[in-house]
């Protein structure tokens, strides 16, 4: 076995020792990196320990574009990986550093490091939470056209509802351009409600009254249609039986399969 | 081929190059004066190029009017053109700009636009989109009257939380009337929470403490009753079909009866 | 028929015409006497039209006086009638005055007449209103248990985290009680979030962050209860078959009968 | 009998009359003491009656010590009964009045007696409660891998809408750290919306916007999920039995098979 084939196994391998002990000390180095970056930006912290802070985030920089090359020099298909979601999200973890380099105030960028933490479902190896996973995904991919539907009817009604409260309060009380009566609607009818902008007159809170009745009712909209396809993903992975003739998944209680028509009683 | 007849297809048609091709201009012009509008209210970019926005709203208006002039000429019914909801919009895309020659401050209106932004569904001929978005419609539809029962016992629920509140903080702390009461319960129960006004008084924070847990509970029932809904649309339009030898219901793929056997593509 | 017996049909009728007329004037009258109590609370309004006011009120009270009395009168079990929900309501609309007789300040409160109004759905005779508010209400009825249960876990929740928070905060930022700092957790796990009291420390914020997360996620659990019922309902009411032999509501797969075992395919 | 045993059956028991009465009055003592605590840390109360609420914390505290070392005696596994969850709960009802001897502060922390109250349901008796108590548990146990993922997937989310935002915000506008950032974007997310940090800038706003939609449409998952447990444990434990003729599903209180006509008394 070749160096290169065992470096390979260590970053890429999760079924040897090496190769989960290598994930492991990653996903704490990872997590330490995250949160260095954090305690940071806090200004207290940041003026004490500048000089650690700045040696431990070079540390972790230089580690994850060790790593990053390694990765890309290990595996078969280098283009692949670098293009790859987790390509991107391996380069982006160490990229703000040297960029900080040059232009100063991105590289708290950094905490996009712990996408990377994800990568513990797959990890741990745990196939019930991968299983899980894959069905709450397949059912939100079920979903995408009626939840894009419903986005754009978002769009509008906050639109037209922005607008309106604009045109209602004369450009006043905080609703100082169509643009921003925007966002009060968005904070309105998604239920969020800073109080930044509230309407002064009457007839802007008869009708922010309207818009929160709606926004109050349409959350219903995409419940029920994620609620549907949870059921219907979990009703397709959990409640089927083979036909041992031709693989195909019945219904649990079938008689004969609906592929083939075989009887699946006997 | 007149030339109406050709103008009709490019106008109306949806399947010709030519049609096509004018539908999308259409949509990015649409989405260009929508975005003009709302830029224009922004103070600091319309002092500078007021100017510019006049003339571009009266380019999109002139076009705007046309198209509707056209519309109305080449559909065989006018009269069911003019009254359609489609139809109300395209008049109330141009008709502002108009008004505004006389009293000024409603143009913003204008931004009704955007309900014709909606087309792009059917513009596009996306058929999946369609097709899920009349299961939408329908949920909704079937839904209807549990909302408007639902929706009378939240005006109710509102009234009598509003002027209690009103009666507890004896018309103060913004408590000012019962209908800014009412508005205070609105804001309270669909759980937007401005906090412009809030209890102030011992007996207020307790019926505002009920108000909110039961705004929280009753969200659940609007959600119930789509989903059940979205869940019935769901299974009657897409997944069933009846065998025509023991009349069991098979999913909409089923190539032989889950019941009987029988072959259900003959 | 005597003078009582028609009466009675006017005022307790629903199918006569002259029952029906009474039940939609009575609507109306209710409906304006509930807005002149709101619009009497508006100060401007008040101290203007305060002669007015009086007047419409003591009009609408003696109104309403006079039904209770006729109907008590008219109806074979008055008692029953007096301690029915209806009943109480109907005191409710016209005592209020009376009382402002001796105290002032809660006259306010006739805006209970509001509940009156729910008999809309009764008058109007829409038997597809009635069906589905029926249908809610079994849901409802039937997820009581469950809710009760939540309920309590969310008292239990609020006064924990609202304590806590008291002690993190030192009594301080807001925080002045614990019953003001279960206020406090009220107004946060419902995600209303008023802002009137929001945690200064950093040990308050993070506990804050957890009970928000929590509030997040219960939501989920009431709305999962009432959907479960609200289909459930739907289900024993359309898709149920009975058994011509006993009238057992049957499953609409079933083959035979689940009550007395008949063949329901004959 | 022994006093042991006697004294057993007034603790432990729940089904003779001493037991019962014992389990009320306890419940009652509970109540009492919670409201105690409650009220103490009203300042204007506390200052008035410290005494008293001195007297009555310490009388309350001896009960339930007493109690505790009693069940401690009385069961025959103590070790047992001091690990499992309600002897800790026990435990904490009274260890803060001894440390408040030692560190002033922390007696509050008193109210997690109200713990004890949850013991309402198994003490009542009441079935039904507790059978849908179990229902609802287990389908909030079958969620819980699709819930810990969804958890994992919010922490992602907000701590990258936080960092955003303080890059963004340029650590002003209350956006002062990191970790401050993602307590502003929880707030968001969850739609509580506090407002005591709200974006400032333009692309705050916007970035806001997004984070609020985002919030919004995932509150759906959760609720997805938690439904379709629901539903599944209903079916499953309350409302099936298979036929042991021909296996099939049918309802609990099914009296003869739906499939076969099968007895399903005998």
């Amino acid at each position: 076995m070749t160096l290169k084939k065992k470096l390979f196994e260590i970053i890429f391998g999760t079924t040897t020792k090496a190769g989960k002990r290598f994930d492991i000390i990653l996903l704490w180095v990872i997590l330490f990196s995250v949160i260095t970056v954090m305690l940071e930006s806090i200004p207290q912290l940041h003026d004490k320990y500048f000089k650690e802070f700045y040696i431990a985030e070079w540390i972790f920089t230089i580690v994850f574009t060790l790593e990053y090359f390694l990765r890309m020099m290990l595996t078969k298909k280098p283009k692949h990986y670098i293009l790859s979601f987790w390509g991107i999200i391996d380069l982006l973890s160490f990229l703000p550093t040297y960029i900080s380099l040059f232009i100063t105030g991105y590289h708290y960028l950094l905490v996009i490091r712990i996408l990377r933490m994800l990568r513990i479902f797959k990890i741990l190896k745990l196939p019930k939470f991968y299983e899980e996973g894959m069905a709450l995904m397949a059912a939100l991919k079920a979903s995408m056209y009626k939840i894009t539907i419903f986005f754009f009817i978002v769009v509008t009604i906050v639109t037209i509802f922005g607008t309106t409260m604009y045109v209602v309060e004369h450009g006043e009380n905080g609703y100082s351009s169509i643009p921003q009566s925007i966002y009060w609607a968005i904070v309105t009818i998604t239920t969020v409600g800073y109080g930044d902008i509230v309407p002064q007159t009457v007839i802007g809170k008869i009708i922010s009254s309207i818009s929160m009745i709606i926004g109050y009712a349409i959350i219903a909209v995409p419940t029920g249609i994620v609620t549907v396809e949870v059921a219907r993903s979990k009703n397709k992975s959990l409640t089927q039986k083979n036909c041992p003739k031709c693989q195909h998944a019945n219904d649990e209680v079938a008689k004969f399969c609906n592929n083939c028509g075989h009887d699946l009683n006997n």
